[in-house]
């Protein structure tokens, strides 16, 4: 894309110790990009039975131009995103002849990335992967910062590793595909990184909200550029989460804690969307936000036609339940990344996080 | 230790991120040097069903007073090195409330350094831990490196991630409990630091066989400081394997073939000294070799009571195609690290290590 970085459809993004690749088509370019990048003796596309059909078909044919290239195929929903999983792909790459020599692709949403990383990075003690997120949540966030996991009874990526991909290749043209619902999930992540950081880019999402959710490519590829850059900017500050990376919970503590307790019914974007509600509502009730931050976010969510309130069907204490497995709590209390404003996050010199009594949080909740 | 640094009975070893400290009565400091170089809210020993009757409890009681312990046995034996196992420790400790303020502490062989170091790097997407080795080969080798991982059925170490202990405490008096076939096997290793590396380590070994055998601390001592010392230097230069480490696989690509083809019916360390013979004798017929370096090395084994020729039960057929499921395997040929001559690796020039074909290494092994 060298004749098309600044050409307003296409953006490079510098993550760190990789490169985002965002731009309308880029699909032509993914197997020369990823032979160049992360070359090897053979590549290994892992998807899901969603995706697979719909993209794999080009990106196979292009890749075995470069070398072996072999097809795993997982079951598509984060009910899949399982140990088991993980071993049987593994098992899979194996059965193919793959080796050290072999670079991982992850074609697909959050789950196909978080999975396929974690499969690249305990093979052999680590080999390269490259992701190719499908879904709008996984370009806007779930590819960029290098974590990768899966979930166990307990909860949410209790395991995992960080393993930075060699590359994330993005074309926001693959979003046509993508059911609408899906494409609300993903804009709650990036309404959060305006809540978090970026007043502009929140008022920029609300105003082109019936662009994006109607997929159209040139919002589509502002928006995701803008939310890779927020992200981006805060994972190269902090990888491994100690102090600024935390504010990119945001909505999470309550948000993982309903989407565990409902059963995985809801989807991740659907619940971080609810988290972000409450847990701003309870940043006011604590004195720590400015009045008016919840109903803001609320506001442009509902928009966005996203849910703002706790589902009917979890009682508070169910909720409070659930933050306990989080890997951030306490006994006791749970903590969590809250707003000062829209723009700018909380408690900088407490490392961007408090604990929260479960008391104050089942009161905000009730 | 500050006090007894240089007396000969105690040794510090810088091995690059983290130190490895070995001394004779090291284990009643054991909990306060743990709780100094990991500090966490709670100790999570990882030992297994032969190991933890007999150390556990003094850990277990001084790590209480540094924060909350939990014990966290599994069934001895490299069969028990599986992603199950694996599983059952992650979901063991998730259930005793273990969080990301958790040190993990592997106490026990290499079986459990290498599963207990890929719990860490995996839970929560890693967490610190810390290597008590309580047998031979886990001193000299297994607990230095950083390696962890676990076997699945097509082959050892297949899964895993690169893990840095935070320290690793070597109490040589802790080998005496040790069934002297462990300590043999254990220095199989020993003298491999002495072949690729070091002709005074290994001739030194020779000397003193019959105090290593009968398990006296100043020689253990010794040689193990010796050996940690030789593998830290090249690990310390090559970390993730693409060079200068490939010459701590020497005996290792036929010796995990055989380790694999018998169904770990052997020890590692066995295994490993039948696969330095077979790979010297191979280096030889190479032209690779000096000539009687094979020999050399089968006559220090043998009177350490160590196997030197292929088992009866397996053919030449079966090992190589073993070797095939190594993953320096490539079709036709599998890599090998081999020596010029005791104390200095060949093949510099290509890495430290060469493609062989089957063919030849079958010839070798008829």
């Amino acid at each position: 894309m060298t004749s098309a970085v600044n050409d307003g459809r296409s953006r490079i993004i510098d993550a760190g110790p990789y490169e985002v690749r965002i731009s309308s088509g880029l699909r032509s370019e993914f197997a020369s990009i990823i032979a160049t990048v992360a070359p090897a003796h053979s590549y290994a596309v892992i998807t899901d039975d969603n995706v697979g059909p719909l993209h794999a078909g080009p990106l196979m044919a292009a890749l075995a131009t470069h070398g072996r290239a072999s097809l795993h195929v997982m079951p598509a929903g984060e009910a899949h995103k399982t140990r088991d999983t993980w071993a049987r792909l593994t098992d899979d790459l194996l059965a193919a002849g793959c080796g050290r020599d072999t670079t991982v692709v992850a074609l697909g949403g959050g789950v196909v990335g978080d999975l396929a990383g974690f499969v690249a990075a305990t093979f052999m003690r680590g080999i390269p992967f490259v992701q190719v997120p499908t879904s709008l949540l996984a370009m806007i966030d779930a590819s960029v910062g290098g974590k990768t996991g899966v979930d166990t009874a307990a909860g949410k990526n209790l395991v995992g590793a960080f393993h930075a991909p060699a590359v994330v290749l993005a074309d926001v043209e693959l979003l046509a595909t993508l059911p609408v619902e899906h494409r609300r999930a993903g804009l709650a992540e990036a309404i959060k990184h305006g809540v978090i950081t970026d007043a502009g880019h929140f008022a920029e999402l609300s105003e082109t909200l019936p662009d994006l959710l109607a997929g159209q490519p040139a919002a589509t590829l502002a928006a995701v550029a803008r939310s890779v850059e927020i992200k981006s900017s805060v994972v190269k500050t902090d990888v491994r989460e100690h102090g600024l990376r935390k504010t990119l919970n945001f909505g999470h503590t309550i948000g993982h804690a309903i989407e565990h307790a409902s059963g995985y019914a809801l989807l991740h974007g659907e619940c971080v969307a609810i988290g972000m509600v409450l847990e701003a509502r309870l940043a006011e009730r604590l004195g720590i936000a400015e009045e008016g931050t919840a109903d803001r976010i609320a506001r442009v969510l509902k928009r966005a036609q996203l849910p703002v309130a706790r589902p009917e069907s979890l009682s508070a204490e169910q909720i409070v339940a659930a933050t306990r497995l989080d890997k951030k709590a306490r006994s006791g209390s749970a903590e969590y990344a809250l707003p000062a404003r829209i723009g700018e996050m909380a408690n900088a010199e407490s490392g961007w996080s408090i604990a929260v009594a479960d008391a104050a949080v089942l009161e905000a909740l009730a």
